[in-house]
């Protein structure tokens, strides 16, 4: 099969999320700096700067001043959606454009009313693309992490907790 | 709203759409030149061969040598989805790339099981494209050419049928 080109999501949803599941681990009103969660998911600290910018836009996650600060979830996770960091970091724009190819060529209509509703096609693709996004809705941060904490090993949730906690006791210390 | 990317598909996909929704309306056995095709939907022809040779590739359209050879739908139309439309132009490489991030960072387990299944990230994100595939499935060609027959203004349906016989008759006479 010759492939065109991929549609592919940007690599920042994916660590928007694994941060967004980390931040719900903290204990409230608490945060971590951008620098410590792309340390923790080993990624691009400047990239993750920028995608962290754009969950903050969003308000999902919140920019927290100070030498306690950093970043933490501006909301309850129970009320952070997939859909809410998907659309945060790659925007709402539809996958699929319609470029209103039935409006050129040969068959074009003489009437000036054709082409007020979208086109079939378009619709048809949109709906595909509006269950994908009813699906997206459906899991929360919460979610995510409940089932992290109830379906790792053990040595996971330790290890995470005991990284969190060093962190926060050498910020204050310093 | 900071949008890192842009998730989209190819364009490819709406010309892929569009011509084969054209196809279907051709009396069987008949087929029309890739070239036509590009004339009719006005996009570019180099680019669109190269869509229609991915749809034959997957079986969707059909290439007909010879004089009054082309472009023709390799089945019948309520037997061709959107869906495999999408996967024969874009390839059915998951939107959502799982970069195996939980693997990385201070809190990685020392269990070697620990990630034989998909991360449930990974696992979340895919389900939303299920619903998406799911919902692409759920219209084909034949859906899309009954729609336009029954909902253009009828001048359309009128040019259209008189475009593809004056371009086989101009086949024929050569």
């Amino acid at each position: 099969m010759r492939t065109i080109r991929v549609m592919r999501m940007s690599e920042g949803v994916e660590w928007a999320i694994h941060c967004c599941s980390l931040l719900a681990a903290l204990p409230p009103e608490e945060a971590l700096p951008a620098a410590r969660l792309a340390e923790y998911h080993e990624v691009p600290p400047a990239y993750l700067a920028k995608v962290l910018q754009a969950t903050t836009a969003a308000g999902i996650t919140a920019s927290v001043p100070g030498p306690k600060g950093g970043v933490r979830l501006a909301r309850p996770p129970a009320e952070i959606t997939l859909l809410d960091i998907v659309l945060a970091v790659d925007g709402d724009d539809p996958a699929f454009r319609c470029s209103e190819i039935r409006q050129r060529g040969p068959a074009v209509s003489d009437d000036p009313g054709a082409y007020r509703s979208a086109c079939h096609i378009a619709r048809a693709m949109w709906r595909a693309e509006d269950a994908w996004r009813a699906a997206l809705r459906q899991t929360t941060v919460a979610d995510l992490f409940t089932e992290v904490v109830t379906t790792v090993p053990p040595d996971v949730v330790v290890k995470g907790a005991e990284w969190i906690r060093d962190v926060q006791i050498r910020r204050r210390s310093r």
